[in-house]
């Protein structure tokens, strides 16, 4: 399945020398997927080279599969001249995606340079938030007239065969172009040619509106195990369709942003700069450092009570780092519940008190060990182990009750769970933990 | 698209009342799915009533669709021999994975109320790893031998059609049931009836071996842009085929795995026992504690110098939690993308050096800013600040370090990099940071 065995080392030399044929010849063989796996494994020279080979057909296949990083390799090598040709050859939903990410001059140099019918396609496309069923969809798809026959149907599909890829459904339409029903291939195959093909088709089809998010869409395609959906504009009438490949990719990137949203990093590890890198975790690392600061102040404020028993520093970093990770274990499991819908979101108040019960628990377990351990170490003062014992119940409460009901407070308030991510969690966990730490200490040492 | 505007209220005293007839006319639109739904938000008594009322068919299909819990609650109600039935129509991947979670006499008691070919059937599937291409794969297929007309193709589907779901292709073998092709259902739409299959199928199809992981089947269904892949054994025997809806749950699935395995935590957070969370927690948990404790012995040999200068106490939390942020950020960057493909296994010595240049640029800055604090609190003595400044450098670092390195050495061990989880992380860290915070501080106070 992966490239095929390949020797990367001839092809490379074939790349340099500019022997176009052998490089063709070599190439044959390979599915386009196969081809952007191999332009992935090159370096950034000879990247533009290899795919400045290709035919159209094939470039248009391939360019789509690149990441990011590869695909900027390669944009730089390309005249926009050939680039319109390429987009003028893809799905009317990659060629957007690639005009969208170009500058805005080289887009519009690009969409000039390609036929009309074309380039107003993904003008119009463009017009949608990228992140809406509109932003995803394509605008090729077959669609007959309900009072079209079967034969008629097939014709349809042969005549856009070459161009559309992919086709799973036919979208049977009204005189308005309104959506009307599906028919599924496996009903045009079994069907007589003279049927009509509204006697056929499933009726009353599902439907995706044009402006769902496409979080939510996804969660559609993945609840009805669809492949591929019609995308209907806010008077029912049929303008894309969305292809359960584009799920797959939306549902990767979600997960992924969810990750790194909670992580409080946002970044590309490989191509990107060391200075962007730093300027796009810095955000949380700040809320990080100003709760520490705070921290720090309040614990200077405790230092009669530090003084008298110096004993006390030693126990800070294992209530934080409970409290922190107890935290972060409630974050995440709350986030990605909701996020997957494993957490009904009619029952949070019961998640709430769950965990409750939860972090009691865990507490108290926790604090006896750390109590016994802290009497081990302190025998002349019983106090110290009560203090470390309270203090623990106490962080681990305390955390998983902000883990949990930060993230579900977020999504009340209609934003994404994920903000609540563990930077801020720990930092109010640390903040909130030692204070009481030094609190109870007081009251107990004096 | 979700369960249509429905009186609930209504419903539930229907059933709490036996009033079948008026429950299967409420539910008599609702495709399966959306009774599923439904059947999730009623409480437990419920809905293994309503599930009762379903005939074989839509019962059959609703009971795949069920969460852990809802399902549970159905099985728990309804006798062998009628579940015997519901899994006799399921699909066959789904029905292993119905049969293989129910308790091991249970599932002999059904297996043997079923018919011996469907019981036999699942016997065999029950037989490959749940997470391998044979666990997730259904018997269940259209295959012609490549000497068939399309004419001949069609047939099968006809025959076959009431009973497989989602026909995408049509797979060729030979006369050894070798898989020699595949027929997508639009080639067979286009080619005349009396074409021979072996004329128009793809040759050299793209298949799956049944021993490969499920992580990567769905790599590879990514990759492709596949909806349905032929599942061969070790002689390229055609066996059963993967359908995409299964691959989306996998996909799903294994993010939500990295998140808990990443967080130290596995639970369902509303279903099971406080206790059983108690303990899936646990075993992180620990290892943070031990550390913590090693952290508190190791701060306690420090007496001395905190005895010396109590206010070092004061920075211990601010210094720990931007280490410990820092290795988190870069943990989660590491893990998800090695699982998703953004990090290339080529380039990992680059991404250490990388993270160590963000990691050092990080420190400095947040270390002069905190130096600059730790001035202004203690301008009597300017060592503080150095101290301050130079830990939060080294911490920072150090974060980065462990970081990316720990998920990257897990990685080349083949072990999973999301088991280099945040605790870990964090307690080495911690327990780093805080001995080599104390030795800057020896080194300069003494």
């Amino acid at each position: 399945m992966p490239v095929r065995a390949f020797d990367l080392k001839v092809l490379k030399k074939y790349i340099l020398n500019g022997w176009e044929f052998h490089v063709i010849e070599m190439l044959h063989d390979l599915k386009p997927v196969e081809i952007a796996a191999l332009i992935e494994t090159l370096d950034e020279d000879t990247r533009g080279k290899l795919f400045l080979l290709l035919d159209v057909d094939t470039a248009s296949e391939v360019i789509s599969e690149l990441s990011d990083d590869s695909r900027d390799d390669v944009l730089d090598d390309i005249t926009d001249k050939d680039l319109a040709k390429i987009v003028d050859d893809m799905d009317s939903d990659d060629a957007t995606d690639l005009v969208g990410d170009l500058g805005k001059s080289r887009a519009e140099r690009v969409l000039s340079a390609m036929g009309d019918q074309e380039s107003d396609l993904i003008r119009s496309l463009l017009e949608y938030p990228e992140d809406s069923a509109g932003g995803i969809m394509q605008r090729e798809l077959v669609s007959v007239s309900h009072n079209a026959t079967i034969d008629h149907a097939i014709t349809s599909i042969r005549q856009q065969h070459s161009e559309i890829d992919d086709i799973h459904s036919v979208f049977v339409v009204d005189e308005n172009n309104g959506l009307a029903g599906t028919l599924p291939l496996v009903s045009l195959v079994l069907a007589k040619p003279d049927t009509l093909v509204s006697q056929v088709m499933e009726v009353e089809p599902m439907s995706i509106p044009v402006n769902m998010d496409q979080e939510e869409v996804a969660r559609v395609f993945k609840q009805y195990d669809s492949v591929v959906m019609p995308v209907v504009d806010n008077h029912g009438m049929l303008i894309g369709r969305i292809t359960v490949d584009d799920i797959m990719d939306i549902m990767e990137e979600e997960a992924t942003e969810d990750m790194f949203l909670m992580a409080g990093a946002e970044e590309d590890l490989l191509s990107s700069s060391i200075l962007k890198n730093v300027w796009s975790r810095s955000p949380w690392l700040l809320v990080c450092w100003i709760g520490g600061v705070l921290t720090t102040f309040l614990i200077q404020g405790f230092e009669p009570v530090l003084s008298r028993l110096v004993g006390l520093a030693a126990f800070m970093p294992v209530i934080m780092g409970m409290g922190g990770n107890v935290g972060a274990q409630s974050v995440t499991l709350v986030v990605r519940g909701l996020a997957t819908g494993i957490v009904p979101t009619t029952h949070l108040t019961r998640i709430i008190f769950k965990q409750l019960g939860v972090g009691l628990m865990l507490g108290t377990l926790y604090g006896i060990l750390l109590g016994g351990v802290a009497f081990i170490m302190y025998p002349e003062d019983f106090r110290m182990g009560s203090i470390v014992c309270l203090s623990i119940i106490n962080s681990m409460v305390l955390a998983s009750m902000v883990g949990t009901a930060l993230p579900i407070l977020f999504f009340k308030l209609g934003k994404d769970p994920a903000v609540a991510s563990a930077p801020l969690v720990t930092t109010t966990i640390d903040l909130l933990g030692v204070s009481a730490y030094f609190c109870i200490a007081a009251i107990l040492l004096f």
